[in-house]
């Protein structure tokens, strides 16, 4: 249990019936201002540093050289629910490239968007990589592959596509990454310290104040974020309700195995959270309660109740328990 | 943290990406043999005790009076997933008894079945109270609803079948109930201490010893499901396949939030565990590795190997982790 606190309660009746520990820390410019756990833990981001990953797609220029608007660039940092919304957008991407579905290295998946889902089953159709969550990052990545020449198997840990994002994170999270895990959507995942990825969201928080160019691009894409929220995930999910509730003020990720990440410009703070079970419930309540905390969320917005107070149903659709933030969060 | 100790860890690449935390115990007839973590804490069992809650309907004469069979009973201690196997049973059993759907009060859920969730999709039609997991159980009360001469809102906790489902759970855990939340199929859970579900395992593993009335009933119900694994959850879950990897000698039963109990009657132990954050994945390896501690599965068994050393898949279908238990359960 060593360097996990609370974090999350889910209650039934007047029982506290489970409990989610984690860690989690924010950082300001001046490195971290306060954390809960062993923020020093090492822990794999997942998904929810995709923008870090972004980054080599624009500073390279890439991105322009392609014509990429916010959109794409959304796209590049989102776990989307493969909607239609999301699957078209990314299937004219490819064609621009004068590539295709195939060419992507995700694996298929069955999107999470209800709609897009259902009517793949009444089709007795299988999902394609186009409806992988991280269709949108493999884009950018086979876009930034063709720009610099590079062979096809961009997802290979020695692709200079892996090694750009490998060297980015190690800059912004402030030390060598000790390592990698591969992730669900086939790529290296690099793990690095929960308060190294809170400095990284609080660079990518200040850099409207620098004039660099990755700097630059980290802006480009945190506005990009909260310009397209329903592109970042998707209807009804907690990276697109949170940004919606704060507009152009908090940028938000979530990452498998319950981890989450946040961008606050007007503060220059960032904030990284890992739940120790990496339950999404824990993730999503306890990334809401640090956001009121810190004032850029308001407790009230239904949004952040939905979190904050996640209702408990029974299958008759009573309201049996709730999911709420440890004490010391709020 | 107080009172938890590790039980699963998922590992990614060379990391411990993951944790779960819980508490165990194994009881045999003198009382807790062995236990892990704070065995005394008190937790909502959930579905994990349905064969206490089963145990009314044998007793009172019910079950015979209805001409119940092991199919029967096994279902009334199930969790099952919404096949056709299970909803056509309780479908006869209802209009055996002159009773329709109509008559449960568990609401409808979506089958966790893929082929029987995939069929109400392409007719666009909903699921019915039937694919409930637990509308056997629910037929079971009915039925000793009937036999009592009780009326139809058998779920409220004044009604006989509950007050009678209380009286034995308390008698098997040897304590008063400290109260209830509502389960998620409407009906009241009570709470108790783990170690006291453990020692009422222990008191189903033993009943083949004894020649009361509730002895008697607990042996056809741990018969039942042992005959009848396929009714008790369904095919690929871990009950219904650890009970065939040791035909007729154990009784496991999965209850949400990461609950499982284990009756070996060959023994005459019985165990409880609850994982802290309710996960099933850390759930089901832990009870495997348990069952494997105590000699009752073999971890060569490829069912077993498969909750111990569970495969974490990307969406290429590469192995790229694997959910593990403590080694303290080893």
């Amino acid at each position: 249990m060593t360097g996990w606190v609370l974090m999350a309660e889910a209650a039934r009746g007047p029982f506290v019936e489970s409990q989610h520990f984690g860690a989690a820390a924010i950082a300001g410019p001046e490195g971290i201002r306060e954390a809960w756990g062993d923020a020093g833990r090492v822990i794999l981001p997942r998904s929810a540093i995709k923008m870090i990953q972004a980054l080599p797609l624009v500073t390279s220029g890439a991105a322009d050289a392609a014509r990429l608007g916010p959109e794409h660039l959304a796209l590049a940092c989102a776990s989307h629910q493969g909607a239609e919304m999301h699957t078209r957008r990314v299937a004219d991407w490819l064609d621009a490239l004068g590539l295709s579905e195939a060419d992507l290295r995700c694996g298929p998946q069955m999107p999470s968007d209800r709609a897009a889902r259902e009517a793949l089953i009444r089709a007795k159709e299988t999902p394609t990589q186009l409806h992988n969550n991280c269709s949108g990052k493999h884009a950018g990545m086979l876009t930034l592959a063709r720009h610099l020449g590079a062979g096809p198997e961009y997802h290979l840990p020695g692709h200079p596509v892996q090694i750009a994002c490998r060297e980015v994170f190690e800059a912004l999270t402030g030390a060598p990454s000790p390592g990698y895990g591969i992730d669900g959507c086939a790529l290296p995942n690099f793990a690095g310290r929960l308060d190294g990825i809170a400095r990284a969201m609080a660079w990518f928080a200040t850099a409207h104040e620098r004039e660099d160019a990755r700097s630059r691009a980290a802006v480009r894409l945190t506005e990009a974020m909260m310009a397209h929220p329903e592109l970042v995930a998707g209807e009804g999910r907690t990276c697109t309700e949170l940004m919606r509730a704060a507009p152009g003020a908090i940028a938000v990720k979530t990452g498998a195995e319950g981890v989450f990440t946040a961008i606050l410009p007007e503060q220059g703070l960032g904030v990284a959270l890992k739940i120790a079970d990496g339950a999404a419930r824990a993730a999503d309540c306890a990334i809401a309660a640090l956001l009121v905390r810190l004032g850029a969320l308001d407790a009230k917005d239904p949004a952040v109740r939905r979190r904050m107070e996640a209702a408990v149903l029974n299958r008759r659709g009573d309201e049996v328990g709730a999911i709420r933030p440890a004490t010391a969060l709020g």
